[in-house]
């Protein structure tokens, strides 16, 4: 068995997940075992409550094989109807990706874009949906991983309902750490993923949705795969997946949900990530990192650093040497800036992120780059 | 934590896998660090030597998240270029999927069918691909795990190859187990799962293909998630995934290839999954059960039986009377006949075969089923 030192991930995902979570999945169970149907059926409610609402409010939660993008794909690929049309807010690489998405299955596709260190504006949309009364259908990232910025999502649920249209939110970096009660957001469909804020392995997506408005896109699937329609029929009437199931990451995910019960729930997790996002942002700061984002805009989840300004920096020898002293950090992916990521999730704490900040400093240090706080 | 006693599982997948390979999920890697991507490329060019190639001799092999039925529509979804017609060839569920696949792709899609436990006739495939030169594809399934039949691999590859077609090939219940050799049977995408006869866990699908063919269907994609195209060229670039990988199932599938070759490869794993199903079925038959297939066409990996005849066995009953003793097996999927499946694939041996019969034999005691040979 390799048992090598392990590396601290300051990732968005795959993250650093408990052992317990982990060991969860040292069990083969059968994909058509009623202990295994047990544990999906708790599941899909487990994540109902989570955000607020259940089965007989008319939600219901489905799993999907995948990343989250699948589960994404899912509800363009058979959420929407043939004859729909679909605005995407834009202001970053993961909205931009819905809007190829669903281009690539034919649909007819709406843009409206922001630079990447704003968010959406409300305002904008409002405008968009007066005007055109084709489109159908609105999707928006919550957090955008991106850049680590929060998207109004209230304001945006409720222009969208209030001109009667159907709101998809990309929830994968925020779900599980920034509470959301879709009793009181209308959305229609919530896509999040197994393996970020939630701290399970990844393997799986999972959509939350209204099930009248999945109801009435029957026949307009554009995959078998990913039909989350036919997905969400199959684990009603049978309680089993389609197709094979991720068992082991099922496992790990049941886990991870009594985890997080344990921790307080998303309102405790998402306290202990602003703890250490805040930590973090300060600390490098002080090392001479630039925030790229307002502090008002700022997810717990992740946060993106401009390069540090000295010249003796440079980011492919900083990233390499933190990776070998053990702290994993992530490359960036801005069209505009210069800059890289930190995550502030998943089963971390203010030590790991102290840890982290020397090792940040001896690097420069190791460097040579003269450490003038920002 | 759950230690509850384990059930042995007679499924077609997921299956038992061994412990060492649960144990390999004990970690959380990033996905874009260098360990990852290291073990990422040692398993893509470990799958080409499995089937007997190389990069080196134009073939490549490509992980998709999901399920096999996901390996197999991204096939459809991006190696099939817009205008390619593909002729289907089914004797059960899992080739009647891939027809369903591409119709619901927008796909041209001919079907040649036989009965459930009839083996493809080579030669009517000859006489329609003679008779249709629109046909571009044809795809087939090798063991379909319907009944458990093998199809002639080699004959069908021969065909195809000969009248210029390209050949799809279904080898989720077959590949690891089966030998099959790319060099000597020209086949140009060839999909299987890690959960099967390679004995990892579920988690994703990969596809084996020759480079030149997957090349040539640039701009033919119909999905952002399954673009196989994309992935290829993602994973030859950066050596990443182009969307979360399911880590921890990888570090799994790294550890059962490693079990495969210490166990003697696929010769090596079909001659142990051979004589379990031999003992298997003379066993069964002993019982009362009767094969379904002849032996010519069955499987070393999962046999089907008719129900008893006695009028005191019901399979609800049997069934769950089976899995409190610990024994899963799996209902059947045929049309046209009351059966049921019992796999002989994954960690057990002739022990858990015998055990598995005596367990057999005290539940239809218990059910008051007279045990009359056939």
């Amino acid at each position: 068995m390799d048992a090598p030192q392990e590396k601290l991930l300051f990732t968005p995902g795959p993250l650093n997940t408990s052992p317990t979570v982990k060991q969860a999945m040292l069990r083969d169970l059968g994909s058509r075992d009623d202990e295994f149907t047990g544990i999906v059926a708790e599941i899909r409610s487990e994540l109902l409550a989570l955000a607020g609402t259940s089965a007989e409010d008319g939600f219901d939660a489905v799993l999907m094989q995948g990343s989250g993008t699948f589960g994404l794909e899912s509800v363009c690929a058979s959420g929407i109807p043939a004859d729909g049309e679909l605005l995407v807010l834009i202001n970053g690489v993961y909205g931009r990706r819905i809007a190829h998405i669903a281009r690539t299955l034919g649909m007819a596709v709406w843009e409206l874009d922001w630079d990447e260190d704003h968010p959406v504006a409300p305002g904008s949309v409002e405008e968009a949906l007066v005007e055109h009364p084709e489109i159908s259908h609105v999707a928006m990232v919550h957090c955008e991983t991106t850049t680590g910025i929060m998207n109004p999502l209230q304001e945006v649920a409720e222009i969208v309902k209030s001109h009667g249209r159907h709101f998809i939110v990309d929830a994968m970096s925020s779900f599980g750490a920034v509470p959301i009660d879709m009793s009181k957001t209308p959305i229609d469909y919530l896509v999040s993923s197994s393996n970020k804020c939630m701290e399970g392995v990844p393997g799986f997506s999972f959509v939350l949705f209204r099930t009248e408005v999945l109801e009435a896109t029957k026949g307009a699937a554009r995959s078998v795969s990913l039909d989350l329609r036919e997905q969400w029929k199959t684990l009603e009437e049978t309680g089993q997946f389609r197709f094979t199931p991720p068992t082991h990451a099922i496992l790990a995910f049941r886990q991870a949900l009594r985890e997080l019960k344990s921790e307080g729930g998303p309102e405790a997790r998402g306290s202990r990530y602003s703890t250490m996002q805040e930590m973090l942002s300060e600390g490098m700061l002080e090392l001479g990192f630039q925030p790229y984002l307002a502090s008002e805009v700022q997810s717990p989840v992740i946060t993106t650093f401009r390069y540090h300004k000295d010249s003796a920096f440079d980011f492919e020898g900083f990233y390499h040497r933190l990776t070998e002293s053990g702290f994993v950090i992530y490359p960036g992916k801005l069209s505009e800036a210069d800059c890289f990521r930190v995550g502030s999730a998943g089963q971390i704490g203010v030590e790991e992120i102290i840890a982290l900040l020397v090792a940040v400093r001896t690097t420069l240090e190791d460097m040579g780059v003269t450490l003038t706080p920002v």
